[in-house]
């Protein structure tokens, strides 16, 4: 039997006790666990970032991992609290969207409510939930507690839009930034699926990315480009990303979060 | 049989391999630990702030966990290494008042002064006791070596003042700013139950948070409050704590550690 | 049997969720291996820092852990993937000198080059070989796979120059800052030895550390310096550092990576 795992990723940050917090009940319930850290980095009560985050990790992690996912500004209010269950996956957490990613990927999901608050701490707090009542609720199920037990099936959860490429004309993609990386890439919501669909209308043709007037030729790996300046290629997350090699592509060319691209023949 | 559970706090921060090098060491003596970083984050040399996380965060933890908690700025120096002992965990680290909510909250704790070198590193460094000296301690502690081994009771270790709240009339309650966390809510002094003890001079009254020549209401969770404006709740740690909605209240209301606040029918 | 541990030192920061998709990559292949991290915020693309991170935490260890270290900005280009195997400890990660000073320190270390590509993800990123080679591979060896199975014994591995000090006449020496940390201290590549080497010439001598015009003495912990001025002393790790007592020496006195100084009688 291998250990349960739990991983972590939330908007607390790395200055207070918070994610420590959170381990110390998890293993009160459970000392048997492997706790893993995502991230504690996600933008301040960002549900955005924090969906994003989870769904470029949670399929890397083996079957019947648990992830607990905060970022949750409306806690303590109506917010309904809540476990997301995949085909290889648990999820715990918030109702505001956080598990937007995993909506979209995985049609198939139960999502329960999660109402049997004889899992949660006795006295809940109205501004720590992860501590309340995720942590403490991602623990039992990891102690073998079935989820069914935990709460009723809901089918009216947060769902957020997340904007998708759109195609102008035959010949382009119009697609978005969608989150700025550590090193500064622009990681965007064109895939490389998109893409693929693009060079079929043309199979000998040669994309270029346009942005903020720019054209950009695409790369296959970052050492490709020269210094300085601003390419395009597809991530390991088979995404569409702006970078600049040894560079910060988000501060060299003031590329943030919303911005628009296109990708069309050269 | 669980497995022993050692948690860290320390200034370290994140940059610098210490508390990598700090669990190498303990590894090396007990293989078989499970390693809990709460914060890696205290502000440096803030024995303090070091004493208000690990305060904030140990009774979460199972019984018998040991809790490595490093700021020391006074490394090398007469200053004493101590284990600390009280009814249901141990803790390890310098005698310059990193325990001092620990003492204040566990009025029959033990104390030792760290003396038996044998467990410590052979050859000790000056400035780096927690891979040396607390590390080492803690791992054996893990082990089962018993607590009377490492040193000798002492009585005569370093207990900070903190402030605590005043009440300068019968209705009226004054207290301190003690933390600015992650979110830049500001954590105070006055408890739950200084509020409680109010409430019952005049149980129909509204009580109300005057700082800085502002009156704020109080609420009980945060998305509660309208955006951009400073409000105050009882947290999850049960301590009054001014906030600002999806806000930053230390940055918005310039709210540092230190600052006054009263608290007073409205 | 004890758990084989996997360490982690790269540039990925603490905002995306890189270093916990490379454990989840870990988990997948040898759920009973014990993560540690040592640091993810290497400075980014920094190769030679990530060499002196690693350098200075290895040893450490308990035999036989595997040590994966990233600062990759080749990453997809013809680099190769390594090996590295030394009396007591693995190392995994690219070509590009990250395992300088575990070369320098181990000189019949055996070096292989990482051909086996079925032990890789069996379609691997161009851009992000933690996850998709170093991580599995790591994995693999952690499991029990021989050494020999990953790749082929090489020799022309990049190994980068280290600056030494020099010594300019019998009684002195000049060296360089290489590593500025989380506190602000300079840390030197002038090691305890070089000093003993010096004091050996004229036993009863005083030392002086001479920088940017000043002359600094020398001390033997932080605190038995005055505040705010600039002091050396031997560190933990055996190097020549300049500190501030509970100050900044980077900050405060503008030192940085590169800076030089020297060693003399006073």
């Amino acid at each position: 039997m291998q250990k349960p795992i739990i991983t972590l990723t939330t908007d607390f940050g790395y200055r207070d006790p918070l994610s420590g917090i959170v381990k110390g009940v998890i293993l009160n319930i459970n000392p048997d666990v492997n706790l893993v850290d995502i991230t504690h980095g996600i933008g301040k009560y960002n549900v955005r970032e924090a969906a994003l985050m989870i769904g470029m990790s949670y399929r890397l992690f083996p079957s019947r991992t648990i992830h607990v996912v905060v970022a949750d500004p409306g806690v303590g209010s109506e917010r309904r609290p809540l476990m997301v269950i995949t085909e290889n996956h648990y999820f715990v957490g918030p109702d505001n969207g956080v598990f937007s990613v995993v909506y979209y990927e995985n049609e198939r999901c139960e999502v329960l409510h999660l109402t049997a608050d004889h899992y949660f701490k006795r006295k809940q707090s109205a501004t720590f939930h992860a501590r309340d009542v995720f942590a403490p609720v991602a623990a039992w199920l990891s102690k073998g507690v079935l989820a069914p037990n935990f709460g009723t099936p809901i089918t009216d959860y947060v769902k957020l839009p997340f904007p998708v490429p759109s195609m102008p004309t035959k010949t382009a993609l119009e697609g978005q930034v969608i989150h700025v990386d550590h090193f500064g890439n622009a990681i965007t919501n064109i895939r490389a699926e998109d893409l693929e669909m693009l060079r079929n209308v043309r199979p000998e043709g040669t994309l270029k990315v346009v942005m903020k007037g720019m054209q950009l030729a695409m790369k296959e790996y970052y050492s490709q480009a020269g210094d300085k300046e601003l390419y395009a290629l597809v991530n390991s997350m088979d995404r569409l990303e702006l970078f600049v090699y040894r560079g910060n592509a988000s501060r060299d060319f003031e590329i943030k979060v919303g911005d628009t691209l296109g990708v069309m023949f050269a």
